[in-house]
């Protein structure tokens, strides 16, 4: 190849991105039930394959055609006869790529799920009733021919806000400066997270039925958890960084089989709003009441926390 | 003026739109709770006022500077010490503009209200922890000089579906006619709903807190609830149409203070997938089971029922 | 109708949105030159039609299906053997409809058109090559059954700024004021143009082909010009209410067949960047050198100039 | 710091992001020209430092506040007292992060700079008035507290057309294919093109003003030309792929300092429109003029192309 390359080096990938599909499962029980269960996937697949010939010599023979990339999501889908999670479809996927095509050495398939919740009407849940929720579930696979896996589970778009209980002090002051410190602030951020699982191989995920699922609202709950503290007084965060760190420990103490979480938490801000002019003096005096949220600019704080063994 | 305008007509207003605003209130109780409560809107404020020299002659004299208004949204939203309903506070601002500068005749304000929710945390609501949720109460307030007002409350983005007991048969067919007729398919939307309150002036408007946002509440309830039917076996939707019109009728007859509602309700395809190809024939048949979802394009049914006795 | 409605009045509409349609044109001449043309069009489709029963009695033969509309701009572009502007395709899709179905009594077509550019390659037009542009031509036609016609052009996202020749003064001061009177900012905004023909059937608008589309370019040229002043010193603006009144009347006194315009022209703040602590005093001084751009508030400035017998 | 941790290993960033900057440089010349030059950026900063206190210490004495950031942004941009490239101004504040403050061993900064062109009147280039125009340049700094640069140019948004010279054969053909062969199809993407220097220290980037915007334009120009082929004739694409590399390589091949590309394209499908119904058989027969565009599903391909010796 190098030759052909004329003294180049390539990296390539292609697949399909946004993929739409709805899978709906009926179930009915001998009550006469008949309930509906649905999910909305969003799936980018993405191949590393030996098809170096279509770049440099435009034969083709090589390629997957990403419209058949397409065709499979559906045939998969499909072919799930019971109600799977977004992580167990993605693995599905990226196995069947990695094994059925000579060329594919690995496939990445990365999945958004719509969050499409049941309704309940009169108190009870519906038949075939949903609703659109906020965040997003999302799962990658990365899947290797050898069959070697890396999993990983994510939130997109969770946002948080908390009145109180947030103060900034004791950064450094130099002539760029001209934050004042504080121990009363509003702290809103926007949520995005994502989790490995040590699970390297298909055969030692848990076999309970949507285990994972239930896996993505456990942690859920814990990163809001630990961002708000207890009901009555909550909790005080001295920084978006350290309410961050506690968040991120919090899942890794609690869970024993995610290796590794990376959170990225913008300081979405609520300035404090004071207004004055020349002519009139004050307008405006803030008194922890009135403020401007804004998105732009805002503060970006990211981290990833793994355990010492952790491959990631 | 017909002199400096040469001839034309003009019809003119100005305005701020985006300004973004946060309220908190902090509430205690004997008990030692401090609850606190958060709004956050955003803000369009649209003056049509007597300020014809501005255009024509560079005279701005007549002029309400657009950052005059953005500071008056601060300035008044600092002033309610009671937490208010987006209406109430769109009303407020109007009736400021046109009873404050004698150039202004009608203002519109528009409200858009970002839902965060109050949270709980071992099953407790939480004194100030807030979570953003799904669709959006949006609220409209057109006042007049003579005190006059038209009120409309909104919802903007809730997102529906059920994955049966919707049909559509027995339309025009023709030679562009492709649809097949079916009485089982999904049906999703996104609601833009917004309803006309009858009062027409502040005076006549209910004295109980926070009344408009029970409404709102209610509202979207049996906008919803018309929608899916039953828990149990849902009710038949014969089109987009026919769902509509139950929905607007339902809030109706139920709410006498509301004289007319439009609701906006793209038909958002959930297709049938089946798949074939000239070599392979068959590759996926539907079976109720696979869908491809798609915005573009989708059905637009919008229509506005009111009482013949309204004034919208 | 009045019995089945329960008292209650209804307006309806139904129609296809984001339909979208490429449409290629290819020629060739004697010299062997082969010239592609393209349009790239998102069509939506609303129709005001006889189709009551489907909202009141779940009976759909009057309703002409969403996909049957869209069916109808796919055949519709492909009859159109030679290059036709946005206005004329809204135009006989608004005939098909109000002439093909009894029902529908009212025709309402918008298109916007995809900016898409001819390249050039080594200083020549290219034969088949084009770039993504700009700022958008819309176009809308309402056709009644009558054969009326109303028809609307107009333009989308065109971003202009000038950096001098700017002020604001004179304005409303009082207690709510801050903004320090100007004769030296930046104005920058982003133009949304809509202009009425007087043609009021097609058979009064010209033959000439893509006469539309160089009223498009013309009136745009028209627009910006009037906005910027001459290249060497620019023209003062006294505010956006003056330029836009200036923008408008240029266009009207310029090309009799448009009856009237629309201008919406958010003043998009370049805010002067002064900044300062009490720590440091200030750390920047604003000497119409460095600004901060925002969308977030923007001031909204729109208006109508029609001639006196416009029916707009 | 291990004990702090418990066993677990952080790896964190902090920095602002959509800091937003317009910066204005007016000249003057002997014949009493005027020209003013303008650029707004959109600025984000990242910074790798030593503050682990502050995460698991709430102790935050060794953070450099976002807002000192963003106030930084703007005293550099008043410092440049001549135009610059958004290159420079990132390598400007990456340095000044590395070296001012002990704690910040790395920072990244990426501008993503608005496509304002200056606009003509009368075919003259106005001296103070400006156009937005469609692609966008980007630039990202990482600067390392010893000096080592790393410097990456790039281009967002640029989208390609062509209407013919365009296929796609020989592809493998499987149970889930159902693509046809063909050398007769559009071709559309949204190159997103991104490409390293080789200069890895500021001392060795050539002094010559503005060589980095004039090396932005040289380089877009080739991607594009290569992409089109000859004005007349075209050049015939086998794959995205194929196209691709032809572009990849003819960067590397004519820019010696330009060490390594990568370059995003997907394949925005323009969809054979073929309909038919039961009823009616053939409603519109595809023969390359009616096609339906869509962003949803997208191929997606992706490479880069560098050097042997590149260090990417």
């Amino acid at each position: 190849m190098a030759k052909e390359l004329d003294g180049f080096k390539l990296e390539q990938r292609h697949g399909k991105a946004r993929v739409r599909v709805g899978r709906v499962w009926r179930s009915s029980d001998q009550g006469g039930n008949r309930r509906h269960f649905l999910v909305e996937w969003k799936v980018n697949i993405s191949l590393l394959s030996n098809c170096l010939p279509s770049y440099v010599r435009d034969d083709n023979s090589d390629i997957v055609a990403t419209d058949t990339m397409k065709n499979t999501v559906y045939v998969k889908a499909k072919e799930c006869q019971e109600q799977l999670s977004a992580e167990e479809f993605a693995i599905l996927l990226g196995k069947h790529f990695t094994s059925f095509y000579p060329q594919v050495y690995t496939a990445i398939v990365k999945i958004v799920e719509k969050p499409w919740e049941r309704v309940s009407v009169n108190g009870q849940p519906h038949e075939h009733g949903f609703k659109l929720g906020s965040e997003k579930h999302t799962a990658e696979a990365i899947v290797q021919k050898s069959g070697i896996l890396q999993l990983t589970s994510g939130i997109e778009g969770l946002a948080l806000l908390k009145t109180t209980q947030s103060g900034f002090e004791g950064f450094i002051r130099d002539k760029y400066t001209a934050l004042p410190e504080t121990r009363e602030r509003m702290l809103a951020t926007e949520v995005t997270a994502s989790w490995r699982y040590s699970y390297d191989s298909v055969s030692s995920i848990p076999k309970k039925p949507l285990y994972l699922n239930e896996r993505y609202l456990n942690v859920k709950q814990v990163l809001a958890e630990t961002f708000f503290g207890p009901p009555k007084s909550g909790v005080y965060s001295a920084s978006v960084q350290s309410t961050l760190f506690q968040m991120a420990k919090a899942v890794l103490s609690r869970f024993t089989d995610i290796s590794s979480i990376q959170l990225k938490m913008p300081n979405i801000h609520f300035l404090p709003v004071n207004l004055s002019s020349k002519d009139n003096g004050e307008i405006v005096k803030f008194n922890d009441d009135v403020y401007l949220p804004t998105d732009e600019p805002h503060g970006s704080i990211e981290a990833s926390l793994s355990r010492f063994w952790s491959k990631m």
